[in-house]
């Protein structure tokens, strides 16, 4: 490992465990029946041991989204040209893009990082990170470099570390970038021994045919790659892209800041399957925040041990799925914290 | 059926068609794979229908809640005692429930519709609405009177009128009544020709003998009943409750005024599947907001073809699911209206 990716050894911040036994006896006492709040519950509990507070709250949400093009769309596998994605990212910035008005809507601060696109540069400044003309056809060579790998993952540790200087309270990682549903699932083909046809899908709108050429591509590509594939990182290098990289190394930080990360659908999944091994014990930190259209996302969740808090049959990535679920945090706190207790109200308890 | 419910008769307000189509082709335009949005498209495309407005918007959401008690609750079905009926009711109007905390976090009006306790009265004024301390016990008598059904069915139209006067964009009905879920299986049994141990719950928290007990009851009184369960209205009669009956009116109501019903789990649910034969076309004004985890749940929300938009392991009542929905509503509203089109973004389109 070149030693730019020493951070990555760091441990993950402890949880606060005295206050998650404190906010779940304060849930106990609150006026309904035991758990009758689901997993209403269980949010309001895990935020207070992330945040070490027996009453959290939740209002400051950063989002950043990373944008980068990828090499393997020169063989076809998008519904939409690669010329999209530069595209979109002036579409988040003007404030166009779904998730642009989510995080309006949310009151939460967007970022947009530009890791990489063919073309134009859209955008410039601090958020103009690129490190290529997008990544290589991973078919023909590795995706990206060792360089670009450990800049890709300082990418995302940093957005983290901007989220946390501004005292986020919740971290969602979002992604564009045309063919990214590919490099998503070669890498996870390749993290979880699965087969192409199994983990393929149809991405922006790909048809039967379409998906079927996908799932080959990625066929190809793994089989190019065979023997290189041993550790999450040379996954990453040879099949990810580079915001699915920002993302894992996002994930990574965020535990190791205890910052709690909301993570999102497909890709971001992708990129939480690669940060899980990384970094032992960072998966405390995550929530997941929805079940992707896309069908390779129930095989991550499944190895994740995940159960997602929504099921809309959305398929947008850009950290959408994970902006919609911040009303139900929101909540969550709020009768935590709000509802009275059995005592306060002067109701009989259980018979 | 007595001259005082002839209202049920009246016809449901039509859905605007045109609309419909208009707000079906705004999606397609804005900058997003056709679908990725998944249901938030759908209920965006709903809410356009029901409003009458291509970009419809969610301002004013109205919910009543109906307490009353249960006969039934003397054979002992229930893990808490029938005094937490008027004592949640105090809970309400004090503002330290779910419903209380979640109606003030959507600014959402909240009304609390007391419809007959046993023991004192909470709470008196124009919501005092009580036809008696409770309904009888169904295990040995009908739960009420014919004039008592015409009152509960008759209170939940007054309270979507209420809100429709107020120009409610939403109606949630909640309901409270020690013993509900028995009177709500029973009624499920009565409506769907199911079996009792299929349908009957844990409620607040019965162990599994206890919810072999509450079957058994739920038997004694389809039994007791059998011959006189031919209708909705003889079923609600029967085995009903007067909150149960009131959700009933509420979204037929709801379907004749125009204003679109959000129905929350289980209770709210067997009140649904009573409305729906009772006024044809009524069913395209309600949506459905949670799958409850009380399992009678999913044979209500199959036999009327409704795909809940939460999973969260909720079964408090009070509405509680529904509001927790509401934020999605929203954030639908604003995606549809105010993302870029892709033109306005100059996003180029499918290859």
């Amino acid at each position: 490992m070149s030693p730019d990716l020493a951070w990555l050894n760091e441990e993950p911040r402890p949880l606060h465990e005295e206050t998650v036994k404190a906010a779940r006896a304060r849930q106990s006492e609150l006026t309904k029946p035991p758990g009758a709040l689901g997993e209403l519950e269980a949010l309001a509990i895990s935020l207070a041991g992330w945040q070490g507070r027996v009453q959290p709250s939740l209002e400051r949400v950063h989002i950043s989204v990373f944008a980068a093009d990828h090499g393997v769309a020169e063989e076809g596998i998008s519904a939409f040209p690669a010329a999209v994605t530069a595209e979109m990212i002036r579409n988040f910035v003007r404030g166009g893009a779904a998730i642009s008005v989510l995080a309006r809507e949310l009151d939460a601060t967007l970022e947009v990082v530009n890791l990489g696109t063919i073309g134009e540069a859209p955008i410039a400044g601090p958020h103009d990170l690129r490190l290529g003309a997008g990544t290589r056809n991973f078919v023909k060579e590795p995706a990206m470099t060792d360089t670009q790998l450990a800049g890709a993952l300082e990418a995302g540790r940093q957005s983290v570390e901007r989220a946390s200087a501004h005292g986020a309270q919740l971290y969602i990682g979002g992604d564009m970038g045309i063919g990214n549903t590919t490099a998503a699932a070669a890498l996870a083909c390749a993290l979880l021994s699965a087969k192409p046809d199994a983990l393929a899908g149809p991405g922006t709108g790909l048809d039967a045919r379409g998906v079927a050429h996908k799932a080959s591509v990625i066929g190809r590509a793994l089989e190019k790659h065979s023997g290189y594939l041993r550790t999450p990182s040379e996954a990453l290098q040879r099949l990810g892209g580079f915001e699915i990289a920002a993302l894992t190394g996002a994930y990574i930080r965020c535990a190791q800041l205890g910052v709690p990360a909301l993570i999102d659908g497909f890709i971001s999944g992708a990129a939480a399957l690669a940060a899980s091994p990384m970094l032992p014990g960072a998966r405390a930190w995550w929530l997941f925040a929805h079940r992707s259209q896309e069908p390779g996302h129930a095989a991550i969740l499944s190895a994740l041990e995940a159960r997602p808090l929504l099921d809309l049959g959305m398929r947008l990535g850009e950290g959408s799925g994970a902006a919609a679920a911040v009303p139900l945090l929101r909540l969550a706190c709020a009768l935590h914290a709000d509802m009275a207790t059995f005592a306060e109200a002067g109701v009989s308890g259980k018979l």
